[in-house]
């Protein structure tokens, strides 16, 4: 699906704007909004306070109406009002050819029922009169780079840093919290907090981010996904544009996701669909708002490029030790040093000083003057080495200093510095790294965590597309197995050889046909668990046993007072192979998803799982494979050899086209057997999507 | 076994000190740690500063060597010499009655083979002499408490905070990484740094502090443990005088094995073995050093008690849904408000407040003088409630200072607060919040995970013991299959029936006894892989098969120049249950270890095995069964009966028991197949222990 997404420039960077409900009442929304952006912004556009009992306020001209301005169309409309009035003020907005609104107000969607029917209405407006609506239930929009804030927060005045992150969050504490993280020189250049959303979204100001020259990192905190799809496609445009997005999404677990309805009054959807899909569009996930604050200022400094091999640097050998075990634990590789390196770290460094990787060059080395500086440059200048990971345990005076300083000389080359202090903030080292905007992490783990995923998104390549199949349309008519095992057999996907029969004779015809050992099952309308109602029959050897089970099953089915009016013959498929389950979902943030895991009790004991938007290629589909924990099952294991990988692919790809149509609500293929010379959906369930009855 | 451990009071208080190699040479090691006594400690026992070149230094009479010291057993030796004079320093002080010396020299196992025979005879002089070794390669020993240093750290004149904490660690870098937590009020009482541990190790220490007063939490990190078993026993006193020990181990990966072995000269044993024992001791094992010190501080103030239901309170929506979410994903339970708590609190609230768990009272509430102190102590009050975290996303100035100081105010009492304080640190309200001791974390994530640990050894009981049964002693000759068999039935291991033959007849004979089918095995003295090999026969229906199979695996053998001279007839045992993996195996860290996990491929490609210490008790197995991943598979699962779980739980006992006699190197039962009704071995290999034969 092509998604037009919002030219929002007017929005983000008005030349002109209303306030609706604007007042001198101090602390009043109507007077915060206007005061952020009459005194505390580089706001050079025009200001309409809107107050019918008013003439002027804070000493600018107010007008009564929307209607009463001298020039109509403005960019921007901030809404002031009480809920009571905020529908009013949006009409007399949108009459009044007003290109934005933006709604502080709140108490609609996250209150219940009747709140959710505003919004609807809001989003009516927006709809019938092309005016976006960015609310209601918002903090704000705040502009830092060109200092114009859209905001009634009282603490806007002192957001003054700026910076490449742009960052969009829907509630306004946590994007605080990132704020200020302008206390360590990180800055944020834009700041979207989109509340509610009855209009816009994360996604239309992920997309705009894409856009502008200004940021080249996009952070989002998503509590959820309103469309997911929309977002997936705005992280499609910064993919391109090379600009890596780090987003965390709450909804973890089932408190968070009961909270987060109450907050923000909408589905936080499925963390593990959220994860793979994450995943799959070279999205950054992190798992707390410290890790999406750092790993944005890493991402800031090192941009987006292969990576692999890290020297943990230290004067202390136990905390190198401890770095390069972090390193290990996190599944990262530390640097070959080549024989030169070596051989310049021996003749340099201090005798004692261990020159292998971890490098612990001992205190002594900042006992001769640019001894560790020089080499600090020696192990930046390794071949293997992409990144240096220089742990400083604590504060050491003169020693971690000297250290930092020469961190900052060296910084900025194509080897990437990652410092992590772990303690003695109240440091001038500490400091100066900071103001160097070579911010340190303070824990290890966090650190290897920000390698791990600065390093995967470097290698990160955009999902292939499949072959551009034609999918045919489901067939008319009831969808039992049978049926769903005929249209899978069109698309692509191998099922058992067999028949349909209406009684003993015709079974015994197929089972003849197709050739034994059969098995036998019941297709009955709304019968799902055939296997406990006693409508499977398996290993028929011969024509006697198939008429024998028919019999058997007629008078098994009778007893639940079902007719056996049609069977499905089977051949009899040998079990060797992976028991695999695939499936489509509707899922309620992302629509049609593909999923895949290992079947049978595997999957119900460790539930172990994995997703993707479809449609996907075959190179996805691989990387789908191994993505599951127990991809080595799949693998030769104990001389058995491994499952067809790559017709296990086929399927995946057929499956996720299946899933482009909008005629499937749900197909599960389980089990898939995925043996060495053929994948076989041995059971199919296809239920197909109500609009397409 | 029964440890008896040092008595450390002399090493830790000492009455009088010599330092050997003492000098008033700036910054040499026998000036600084000279200085650190005489000069930045509050000590008023002797100091004898012993160097034959000078009659005084820094003021204090100087002695030639420790012969000429007027009183013979000083209690602590200081030896600051070069490595080449360490041991003749060392024979010196013991020849002289020394009770301690402290080695600070390094130079000696870190460096090789050669070090290493230096510290055995350092060992030996100990061993001889009675003299107790602390050291080699040690940065010091800081009583912080009673402010005695013995160490030549040029910072210990600045570390006089003290506190209820211990600490023992290996290095010095990450230990002062702990004592700078003291710029947040976080405080060391006594440090303890037991380097190459030539004979003084971790677990002493642990052991003196679980008994010191002043001691409540102890801290420890772990590069290796070079007698696991006696750092367990010390964990047991410390568990038995009711202090949680609070540990981190270094060796998650193979570089942070390999980095410590070159730091500290000592296997740093398996993570996954580890991380079971320390659960199974209830040592808390943390992952990272900060939350080292963030757990370490927080049991200071909570204790040992049990506690569940966890409530968020926040004045930000977001910011609390996210704090619930995290809850969530821990694992941890929100508390369920009892009526009277709701009600009271929605009478008190802002109306437009969240009054349901997790709380969002907005910032209103800081409107209303005491109206937040008010709530907070109504949920601190609520009956389910026993944990209150409060998560600050960001200083918000005067709102922040104050919830701070509600959060103070109501501190100390039954309900813990745990406050997180996510940005802004430049705030009064967190600097207000460390100096109480009510130490904020600074991330939602580990304020969670140390919830969640808090909750753990709050719940943890020290696992029973078995039954006195009496081990019987291993049969001579060769261990192989029937004999390893016929000794597990003896030990209450159940295994098949069956019998050994020497040629087909008496196999005959062995099977109509037992009953058919059966199954025949080559007995083979070094044939590991019996099966790949084909010693193996399965199925054997009647007396003609288990013929012919003795013939036709007479003739393979042969091809690869095995004589078939004995064979295991044994009951083929229906396969109904789940295959499972248990084992003794002689651990470097730990010396007999119990492992158990689920067989088959199962374990192969997810590695899901647990460990315990031995011996166990019945509770102690059931919960190690729990404790692996896959338990489930032993549950009823898909209309399938679950495994008998206390029969498993009795062969695990019946091993751990076989552990303790030292007479096993290795004991393999794969697989054990856990039914319904019966838990059976089928397969069964014991090798000897080396001192056993």
């Amino acid at each position: 699906m092509a998604y037009v997404f919002p030219d929002l420039s007017r929005l983000i960077a008005p030349q002109s704007v209303a306030v609706i409900g604007a007042s001198d009442r101090a602390h009043s929304v109507g007077c915060e909004a206007l005061k952020n952006l009459s005194q505390h912004s580089d706001f050079t556009g025009e200001i309409y306070p809107i107050n019918p009992k008013r003439d002027t306020i804070l000493g600018l001209k107010a007008y009564p109406d929307m209607a009463s301005l001298p020039k109509g169309d403005v960019d921007v409309a901030m809404v002031c009002v009480p809920a009571d009035r905020v529908l009013g003020a949006l009409r007399d907005a949108a009459d009044a050819g007003t290109h934005f609104a933006v709604v502080f107000t709140s108490g609609f969607a996250e209150t219940g029922e009747e709140g959710k029917l505003i919004e609807a209405e809001m989003h009516a407006i927006s709809q019938t009169s092309g005016m976006r609506i960015y609310g209601p239930n918002v903090p704000g929009l705040s502009n830092i780079n060109r200092r114009i804030g859209l905001t009634f927060s009282p603490v806007f005045k002192d957001d003054k840093m700026g910076g490449k992150i742009g960052l969009v969050t829907q509630g306004g504490g946590l994007g605080r919290s990132f704020i200020q993280a302008s206390e360590r020189n990180i800055g944020i250049g834009l700041w979207a907090s989109t509340g509610n959303e009855s209009d816009l979204q994360l996604g239309d100001f992920v997309h705009y981010m894409a856009q502008d020259p200004d940021i080249s990192v996009i952070a989002v905190l998503a509590e959820s996904l309103r469309d997911g799809p929309r977002f997936l496609a705005a992280a499609q445009a910064a993919a391109k544009a090379g600009k890596p997005i780090i987003a965390m999404k709450v909804g973890q677990s089932e408190y968070g996701v009961k909270a987060t309805q109450s907050h923000t009054a909408a589905m936080a959807g499925s963390a593990a669909v959220t994860s793979a899909l994450f995943r799959q569009h070279g999205i950054v996930e992190v798992n707390d708002i410290d890790e999406l604050i750092d790993t944005a200022a890493l991402f800031v400094r090192a941009g987006i490029r292969k990576r692999n091999g890290i020297c943990v640097y230290s004067f202390s050998g136990g905390t190198g030790a401890l770095a390069a075990d972090m390193v290990g634990a996190a599944g990262l590789t530390l640097s070959d040093f080549a024989p030169q390196t070596v051989t310049a770290l021996k003749a340099l460094a201090p005798s004692y000083a261990a020159v292998e990787n971890p490098v612990d060059l001992t205190t002594a080395v900042f006992t001769v003057e640019d001894m560790n500086r020089n080499c600090l440059e020696l192990v930046a200048k390794d071949p293997d080495t992409d990144i240096v990971l220089l742990p400083t345990p604590a504060n050491y005076g003169g020693i971690t200093d000297l250290s930092a300083a020469d961190v900052i000389a060296l910084s900025g080359g194509d080897t990437l510095f990652v410092p992590v202090w772990m303690a003695g903030y109240d440091a001038k080292g500490y400091r100066a790294l900071n103001e160097a905007g070579v911010n340190p992490f303070h824990s290890l783990g966090k650190a290897a965590k920000a390698m791990k995923r600065l390093i995967w998104r470097g290698n990160w390549q955009a999902g292939d597309t499949p072959d551009d199949r034609v999918v045919a349309a489901l067939p008319k008519g009831a969808l039992d197995e049978a049926a769903a095992k005929l249209f899978l057999d069109g698309a692509g996907i191998a099922t058992p050889r067999g028949g349909v029969a209406t009684n003993a004779s015709e079974a015994v015809e197929q089972a003849d046909a197709i050739g034994y050992p059969v098995v036998l099952k019941a297709l009955v309308p709304g019968l799902l668990h055939k296997t406990e109602a006693g409508g499977v029959a398996i290993g028929l050897a011969d024509a006697a046993a198939v008429r024998t089970a028919w019999s058997a099953m007629t008078a098994q089915l009778a007893t639940q007072e079902i007719t056996l009016e049609r069977g499905l013959i089977e051949q009899m498929v040998a079990q060797t192979g992976t028991e695999c389950v695939i499936g489509l979902h509707d899922d309620p943030a992302f629509g049609p998803v593909l999923s895949f895991g290992l079947g049978g009790i595997f999957v119900e004991a460790i539930g172990d799982v994995t997703y993707r938007s479809v449609p996907i290629g075959p190179a996805e589909a691989a990387r789908m494979i191994d993505d599951i924990r127990g991809h080595a099952l799949l693998g030769p294991l104990r001389g058995r050899k491994g499952a067809d990988k790559a017709a296990l692919a086929d399927v995946l790809v057929a499956v996720s086209k299946l899933g482009t149509q909008g005629q499937i609500a749900e197909l599960d293929l389980n089990p898939v057997l995925a043996g060495p010379d053929r994948v076989v959906a041995l059971d199919a369930l296809i239920v197909r999507a109500e609009n397409e009855e």
